[in-house]
């Protein structure tokens, strides 16, 4: 990674394949399960980022001409998340779309906060989302919990646990406990990895409840929390989503109930989901997402459900845990070496040969000794050089890692690897 | 096109999945001739940027934390091009990379000038680069003009004439007509297509040139100016230029010498170029480059050719010839329709089945009568609706255009199409 300016990262060519893969994976499973793509501008109102909560830990960069005069307040600010340009988009364009609405959106999105590891002021998220118009099956939920697991199962990153709760399984379960202040107490649990069991035990006596409710409360962070029920409507309408969202994904790996998970309070409203390397706990959420009752905020309802993968911030663990590549990385499966310089057409004719059938190729830019050019191909991380023929002979190619060089016909040749 | 905020264009999602493929080609032709993938921050110092012409033709937006004091100065500002943090990139990182250096960077740039057709303030760059360190060889140069005239050839788009022109092959000319102020002489001829030659003429006389030197200067913008030959080492070196490149492109279509292209006076040195929708006057510059000296300005010299195709500008000009869709573009090939809610289950077995061989799928939300979900599918623009077996018949698929249903079998059933 190059991190001359903190917050701002960026990555050398090796490294950013690998980036580039993971976008391009995301976006194939995305695209083959019927989401359709959206990029939307990178600023919004300013007065529309402060409604969305930003600015309070979403802290805004604001965004003005350099030639507007100082005293003239900033109008636009650059969106902090990719669901408030969505929303926005979704209710100027709502006439020309077709409900339930499938859209993925992969771009940057900018937070002004103190950068850490995971944590950046520059960084780029992957988002799908189903939006319904009215009403939205809970089908969804579960189709979204899927798509999720199976995009990160197709990453080339540490295997993924993708928790999922439903919000009303909690609220409904502290009602029936006789919890008042839900959010309170939503705030106290959440902070129970950090904090501790005993700790939350006395913020909840704190808050009020006594000490059946707090033995309640913290019953649902066991891991057999779904083994005890509670009799309130809202507990059943939640497991009930629960259940559905489960079933959907009984043959997906590494999806289980976790109870513990809150997220979002002021947004979510069911179906809750949140990834995690389980091997690397000192990673933090890597995707996340969840079910909320009305995206634009409009007097026409847009229930939607949807999840977020967070590219930078699994850039940031892959470089943290030593698995990005830190030499040179060409594009090209294939330098095509130069004998001399006369015969550099010759060379230029085998790589046009080799690109028309979706082969990468590079033609050396010196005539070196073969020698050379090989060792060229090896700094640059090209794994093979073809050896064009002359005098009558064959072509030959060689595999620089195995050392192997063979004869190979540039109309027909393929690489061992993919 | 979605325009609510004048100069960010926004799409729907039909015409997005054209600017993906536009993208993608872009991405894919960049990668066979071996460029590395790069992407840098959006933000630089705002000195950097001022320092290297910004706010005199290219307005800055600045960029700062909402919470930080207004009477603190901003610091960062948005990249107005892809050279700038480019160059920054390979001055921070030269140890770790492998010269000549190629690498491609598709990334939006901001500017806050008046928008109109084919400018505006937030728009995508398709930038390549080849950066040598010390030297670079003119056949480089032939070597992006080739890749470039490539590209664009393989856009869903009107034809590209790549005018290629080398400024050394002018100012070696006026030179051998004793013209002394070259930069003003090459603003003056600039202005030709827009003032008219007559015009022209009398802004060069104005600037003392006498009547043999602006008949000499104007006879460069003929098209048989090729034909005519000039006295002067500048221009026998550009000429050898510019003809070693055009020989690099002879049998690639739509190049042609064209010694009316200046651009970038106070950047380029040699070969500069400049695509166009011959077919189409009204539209301006589509893709442009050119060679220069020294990228990041350094000790150390890195001279380098590159090009950009302007994707944003280029959306603006299909959407201003009527080129762009209109309707819903749902990413999927096949929508499975549903008989009943019980056997949904089969519907999205099919689904998978098809998605595991690429075919991208979408399940029906509800299960309407047949002929509500091919009109779902139609509205939607999906090709095929699939029809499940049912008590022991096929399975069918309809070609929603055609109309036709035929028995299909979801393990090696393909699409006509694509």
């Amino acid at each position: 990674m190059s991190k001359k300016l903190s917050g701002f990262p960026e990555w050398l060519p090796a490294q950013e394949r690998v980036r580039q893969e993971l976008i391009a994976t995301i976006r194939r499973a995305f695209e083959l399960h019927g989401y359709a793509p959206l990029t939307t501008r990178s600023v919004e109102p300013l007065s529309a980022l402060l409604s969305k909560g930003g600015d309070t830990d979403k802290e805004i960069y604001v965004v003005k001409r350099l030639s507007d005069p100082p005293e003239k307040p900033a109008d636009l600010g650059l969106h902090f998340d990719l669901t408030v340009p969505f929303a926005r988009f979704v209710s100027e364009n709502r006439g020309k779309l077709s409900f339930p609405f499938r859209r993925y959106q992969i771009q940057p999105a900018w937070r002004g906060e103190r950068p850490q590891m995971g944590r950046y002021r520059e960084f780029l998220q992957a988002d799908i989302d189903v939006i319904g118009s009215e009403n939205l099956h809970v089908r969804h939920d579960g189709e979204i919990v899927r798509l999720l697991a199976h995009t990160v199962a197709l990453l080339p990153i540490p295997r993924v646990r993708l928790g999922v709760n439903n919000r009303k399984v909690l609220e409904g379960a502290y009602r029936a406990l006789g919890v008042e202040d839900i959010v309170a107490t939503l705030r106290a649990v959440d902070k129970i990895d950090k904090a501790g069991r005993d700790k939350v035990a006395e913020m909840l006596s704190t808050q009020g409840l006594d000490a059946a409710q707090v033995d309640g409360v913290l019953s649902l962070t066991e891991p057999d929390a779904l083994s005890r029920s509670f009799d309130h409507p809202m507990y059943r309408e939640g497991r009930a989503e629960l259940d559905t969202v489960l079933a959907a994904c009984d043959d997906v790996e590494g999806v289980v109930a976790d109870l513990r998970i809150a997220r979002g309070l002021d947004y979510y409203t069911g179906t809750v989901m949140e990834g995690v390397f389980p091997d690397h706990p000192e990673c933090s959420t890597v995707c996340s997402g969840g079910r909320y009752d009305n995206l634009a905020g409009g007097k026409a309802r847009l229930p939607g459900v949807g999840a977020s993968i967070g590219v930078t911030r699994i850039m940031g663990y892959l470089d943290h845990l030593g698995l990005l590549p830190e030499r040179p990385g060409s594009t090209a499966q294939v330098l095509v070496a130069v004998h001399s310089d006369d015969t550099r057409g010759s060379s230029e004719a085998v790589a046009r040969s080799l690109r028309a059938r979706g082969i990468a190729a590079l033609v050396c830019h010196k005539a070196w000794g073969y020698g050379k050019q090989i060792g060229w191909a090896d700094k640059n991380g090209i794994p093979y050089v073809w050896m064009p023929a002359r005098d009558g002979g064959a072509h030959e190619v060689k595999d620089v890692r195995a050392g192997s060089q063979t004869p190979a016909d540039p109309s027909s040749w393929r690489p061992s690897e993919g």
